[in-house]
């Protein structure tokens, strides 16, 4: 079985380049599915799942949800659980015994006991800004200043959630098999390329694996 | 002309990469060329000017040198000196103006406005530990202990002079284009894809060159 994790700062174009990859070479793709397979198991919404989840509350989460929710503790505690269901959601992925790439969730950390190829994908400021601009959602009402704002605080909650999991920092490159940046360069014009890595990377490590046993 | 940079970590390949790189691209390639061309335009010899710059003088300078040569302010002056006629002898090849590879040196701040492929190499300590004892130098005499300061302090030479010249910081993923991580991996085998990834690189931008002209 094999597996690419991609890990990636908000607006560098990550989620479009797991896509792709995946499509390139057949693999199955995890990324919302796994939300939706959490709301069936715990009963829940799943949009509150993904707001919960996804650290796109970047505004200060005490000012918009709390009123309704209830404490900061109450929340803390729920994301807590849900990163526990969703660690159990993506092992789950794993017993299936087939190849797939999957989006964020530290699957890198949850997933490593399989050797996983993990991508990180990263891009200059100016480009985040100009790839969240050109998204068809509400990123576009936002000013460049409050987008910058906005991507260096999910970037840093990404960077927390992984604390919690890990002591590999998240975006060292010397955690992942493969950083790519993405500033200034169509995402598809990348596939070719990074997937013939992923192969060879794969093919070398199997015939050393052969070659041991 | 295409221009490809290698930026590396002590002990991780990534002169290794930079020669293969080459071969498959058929690039010139420059290494330690730079050094004799140094030594021809200031009459010095050149294992001083490779000790002086090369970084490799890991062990406090002051214990080996400074009886022989001179005061420690002499010597960085020596340094800087050379430094300069470094980055003389780069800009020179890139006028030249045939495609070429190069390895370490700065190169990528050097020939920014030629607007290089710049790669960073990276791998894990243990990897990098074990390169430098299959190297068939003197690196086989150090225990491991001493091989990982040796490897420390050559990279924090590297990352200083670097913010000599650059406000980019080594080794950030951001500021280069692609960071191959080679821990537990043949160099070898690696070459295909990178050399892919570049070849889609700079056809994409010089394809959207001619479309802004």
């Amino acid at each position: 079985m094999r597996i690419i994790t991609i890990s990636r700062e908000f607006g560098s174009g990550g989620r479009e380049l797991g896509k792709r990859l995946a499509d390139a070479l057949g693999y199955d793709y995890y990324d919302n599915e796994i939300i939706s397979q959490i709301a069936k198991n715990l009963g829940l919404d799943e949009d509150y799942i993904e707001n919960t989840l996804s650290n796109h509350n970047w505004q200060d989460f005490t000012l918009t949800y709390n009123e309704t929710i209830g404490s900061s503790y109450y929340d803390q505690m729920d994301k807590v659980n849900l990163l526990i269901e969703q660690k159990n959601v993506i092992e789950k992925i794993a017993t299936l015994g087939k190849n797939f790439v999957i989006v964020g969730r530290n699957a890198d950390i949850i997933l490593e006991k399989y050797e996983p190829f993990n991508i990180f994908v990263c891009a200059s400021m100016e480009s985040k800004i100009k790839r969240c601009l050109e998204r068809k959602n509400k990123d576009k009402s936002y000013t460049k200043k409050v987008l910058e704002q906005k991507i260096k605080k999910i970037d840093k909650n990404r960077s927390r959630t992984r604390q919690l999991m890990s002591d590999l920092t998240w975006g060292n490159p010397q955690n992942y098999h493969l950083t790519v940046n993405t500033s200034n360069i169509r995402i598809a014009s990348l596939i070719p390329a990074v997937s013939s890595y992923v192969n060879n990377w794969f093919s070398e490590k199997e015939k050393s694996t052969e070659n041991n046993q």
